[in-house]
């Protein structure tokens, strides 16, 4: 199997933009590049997302050459604004403004790197409008560039790309009720209408039902094409153009994965079958196909043109080193859910459209009847919990930290003054996996919910800590808890001691050292610490205790006391903004303890949003590698 | 003027339930009768919600005598099941749950007290259901509800009632679609259309436009009723009680005040003239002329019925102290920011729905074209405001705290990332007032907000330091800024130099003294700490200084290290859960500093859900007040 990835070079795009070919085609013509690119782009990077990027390219590829004024590339200044507000179609985003000139061609081998094109949009990449990631802002965005440009004197189109699992989200319906009241008819909404959300229909997580006759209650006006047809499309935006008195909106048939037939997501069989080109590179057998695919249809287009085939530039896949013999703690959340419902008939289990990723589809299928699918629609999903655990369930409600700790916050409030037990479960959580860019990289979780009364927030740093803390929230604490998972699969080289049972704010050495102790959570950084400490025992002759503190919002004076007597040096250790971490609430612990001679204390952990880019280089970039958490220590101890 | 309130006795309320007559006057007997005990337990409180209760009182009362299985009161166990989703309708419910015997009548003197009726609705009260107050997750709940009865085997009904203006929440479009698709019959949801949000017009705030043809678009099964016409709403009621395979929505049209003639919403003259009875107690003529009206109408009908007069209850209006000459905070902040937006055109603000409390009246009426009022639509607000700040203006979003640090958590962190600025100021902040309850008292922003990289939070400590902190949020901040503002007027005993210009994480010494010193902020804990330290100095020969630090977040370590030197004991203030305030940044400074002979530290503030109660009642709960204080720091000082 080859490792060749080809890339559209710039020349190319130029030479199809000036072929002597109608409109249509040539629109057909660069779509289809920009998918090879898009393909290629992530198979380099090894994750991104294929099949919203392709459902969307074809509108893209019309807008750029067809409808933004200026044509993106020809001008700077104050023309037509286009964004996403999905977010993770920027790969196919970033093709299209390669395409134009807008962004260097270097950026096709720089997907998901530091210093290269982000996972999910961000203003710091040129000519990128707004920062999206984060589900169902566009619309107010694009309300509030509105308001801004009539306070300037200006008035110019504003077009925003939503998906359709995105209209789940509260705030899209928000957004529509002042857009329609102040006639906001800069603005025009396009729904990349996939018909799917992540890995399933979106008629099987949450129908969306009559979609035109909502946005018309709303006020909008609405119009519907084929979002792979042109002629369909250009009649749509044509029909809109004319209304400028109201917000509209253009709802976009497309398909998910268009382009590559394989990829396509007609084929989706029975509900619960899975979509298996929404996120993730694809296989190299896949890529070949899929590249085949592109190539042998764009040059038969070219040859119809009376045109020259492509001329490709062609790199090899960079090697993926996997970890060896991971630990995978989701997979064993998994398993401790299963077991600790199958004794507890009271726990059901409550998802936002990520049951792939929240480990959720064997419990699902273990309990179907006490599994709930709520969408894209946390606000929602967190309310029904408390009305659940309000009549006697216990609700386990998952979604990412990312959006759990920040979208339903009001509501996890709400029901922790209701004092039942509810418990969240917030996965790909810290600063890794770093390649989806800082709106999933969940870092300020902790934050957020460590000083609600009554809920008790815990990581493991293993998966065999998974259960046992799982356990304790559901049989032993008293009210609510929120368990905090590391997602991405990570070579652990401690163990806990056999039969580990967590105590309420005690944690547990997992390497002595009598010059300085660090204490910290999870694994990602305990590994570092782990590997750093070993170099400073090798090299310096330090000693450098490590310890594994799974209670992220409390700790006991008494153990604290006596782990960190006689050390010189305090490390804490957050995947988490050091600001608002675990590692405050040691500090602030320490200061409390009266100590006659306290140690130094200092404290690791992000200090700005998390960089994007492959895990090794996020943590270095933030200084929480091995190497650098060496280097920091020794330079404490020594002072 | 008479200082008497009149209150119903359980004891006329069973008379008047037993009276021959026929359902519709009895109904309108008990609504009417449980609008004397709500404005009179409103006048003996000082405070409450009598708009929103009155209109939605003749709907509780049908439903309470005549709809809800079994009637309220009559038994306990697993009936039907009635909660109101808006929550700040709360006195005219407890009327009806005293009136049918649920409540014991001592609760009529007990509104916003410790120990009594909470502002809002909270479990802790006998068969309140669920705790309501932040708005739009009451269907969200019902849903959770029905999903409990349905695993349970049981089905039975759940009426919510919402309010009209609290359809903007996006939470109550997320939770429409999945109730129809899982075709929850259970679920009736009662809209409150009383036209009226706050102070003003919905249909000026945010219009929602042809509601029941939203509601149908969504898939449910829309009535519409007079809402003060028993004959129109036991129709609608009726007609929807036969469609069981969908959620039903009656759309309510009520008037705001309904059945005092001078209270009904009906007359509000032209946009933004105010509505005067949303919250707040009747002045002593108002509620005389009331008290007459309602008092006089039930007489007329009692006698049409054969009855004798009504025999009330009467008792003194407690007096009000109100403080001498104190600071009022949004009253300077209203100079303040429109000083600000003379000197620089590129400042605008958003408010959600709260444009008489955020003090932005004289704002919007000097600057009418950078002023947007959002509605209730918090993530909408502050997104919208993202985008402005993207195109150049400086936008400052107001809400209340409670709301602004949780319900658009998300949205500030998506805006944060784009290294914009923008500007929230939350008023209503922390402990007091205490009467609204905890959905109100917003006890965790400062944890929720204080690690987001760019974002700087501030709280001024009188009324003179209002302006500075905005003006070094606006003109010198490089990113943006959260101004925690106190509502309450304060009684503020120190003042601040002459000249005093903030100093990025410095403070400033309100009092000296040279064996303990506290820090904090604000203009309700610093007088307590003062009044504290006053008491000590005079009783106990102990000198404890005071300072005043506006900075939430972040503190100058050399600023520190100068202000605690040589003092045994340092105490820190935090109107917030003390897990996540300011004084854990301190401690943990503290602990950082390396200091040879560290102080002694504790950490002052509120250590669960806020009491509700008077302000100082509920201060002396949480050992906040200047006596507890004074006790504490005396102990502390004494070990």
């Amino acid at each position: 199997m080859s490792d060749s990835l080809f890339f559209v070079p710039v020349a190319e795009f130029n030479r199809v933009r000036n072929l002597n070919t109608g409109a249509f085609e040539r629109a057909a013509l660069v779509a289809d590049l920009c998918r090879l690119n898009t393909l290629s782009m992530i198979a380099y990077a090894g994750s991104g997302h294929i099949g919203s990027s392709f459902s969307s390219l074809d509108i893209v590829a019309w807008l750029f050459l067809n409808e933004l004024e200026p044509q993106p590339g020809k001008a700077n200044g104050s023309g037509d604004l286009y964004f996403s507000s999905k977010g993770h179609d920027a790969p196919g985003l970033y093709a299209a403004m390669i395409a134009c000139g807008q962004l260097a061609p270097e950026g096709l081998r720089k997907l998901r790197r530091l210093g290269g094109l982000p996972g999910h949009p961000d203003v710091g990449t040129p000519h990128m409008i707004t920062n999206t990631g984060s589900l169902g802002m566009g619309i107010s965005k694009a309300k509030g560039m509105a308001f801004a440009d009539r306070l300037h004197g200006r008035r110019r189109r504003i077009i925003v790309m939503t998906g359709d699992g995105e209209l789940q989200e509260g705030q899209i319906w928000e957004s529509l009720v002042s857009a329609a009241n102040h006639r906001l008819g800069e603005i025009t909404v396009i729904v990349d209408h996939n018909k799917l959300q992540s890995d399933v229909r979106v008629s099987d997580t949450s129908d969306l039902g009559d979609l035109e006759a909502k946005f018309a209650a709303f006020g909008w006006h609405v119009a519907r094409c084929d979002g792979h047809d042109f002629a369909s499309l250009s009649a749509a935006l044509d029909k809109v153009r004319d209304v400028s008195d109201r917000p509209r909106v253009i709802i976009a048939d497309t398909v998910k994965g268009k382009g590559v037939s394989f990829m396509e997501s007609a084929s989706l069989g029975p509900a619960h079958e899975l979509y298996r080109y929404h996120s993730g590179a694809p296989s190299p057998e896949d890529y070949a196909r899929a590249a085949d695919e592109l190539i042998a249809r764009t040059n038969r287009a070219l040859d119809l043109a009376g045109a020259e085939p492509l001329r490709l530039d062609s790199d090899k896949r960079p090697p993926r080193t996997a970890p060896k013999d991971p630990d995978k703690l989701v997979a064993a959340y998994t398993d401790a859910l299963i077991a600790e419902a199958g004794r507890d008939s009271r726990i059901v289990a409550l998802d936002g459209d990520l049951v792939l990723d929240t480990g959720l589809i064997p419990f699902r299928e273990r309990f179907p009847d006490r599994f709930l699918e709520c969408g894209i629609a946390e606000q929602d999903m967190i309310s029904q919990a408390g009305g659940m655990a309000l009549q006697g369930l216990i609700p386990v409600a998952h979604s990412f930290a990312c959006f759990l700790a920040a979208r339903p916050v009001e509501q996890i409030y709400n029901n922790a003054s209701e004092r039942t037990k509810v418990i969240y479960v917030g996965s790909l959580a810290g600063a890794i996996p770093g390649g989806p860019g800082h709106s999933h990289q969940a870092v300020n979780d902790i934050s957020v919910l460590s000083a609600i009364p009554g809920l008790e927030l815990v990581e493991p740093c293993c998966a065999a800590e998974v259960g046992p803390l799982l356990q304790y929230l559901l049989r032993e604490a008293r009210g609510s808890g929120y368990l905090r998972l590391v997602s991405v699969p990570c070579e652990v080289p401690y163990s806990l001691p056999p039969a580990y049972k967590p105590q309420p704010g005690i944690g547990v050495e997992l390497r002595p050292g009598t010059d300085a102790v660090v204490i910290g959570y999870g694994p990602v950084l305990l590994p570092q610490a782990w590997l750093a400490a070993n170099e400073l025992g090798e090299r310096s002759g330090l000693e450098v205790a490590v310890v594994n503190l799974p209670w992220l919002s409390r700790i006991d004076h008494d153990w604290l006391r006596k782990t960190i007597d006689n050390r010189r040096a305090v490390f804490t250790l957050d995947n988490h903004l050091v600001g608002g971490g675990q590692g405050r609430m040691i500090a602030a612990a320490i200061a409390e303890l009266g100590l006659d001679v306290p140690p130094a204390v200092r404290r690791f952990g992000l200090s700005d949003f998390p960089a994007c880019g492959q895990n090794d280089e996020v943590l270095r970039a933030h200084g929480l590698d091995a190497g650098s958490l060496a280097g920091a220590f020794r330079q404490a101890l020594a002072t």
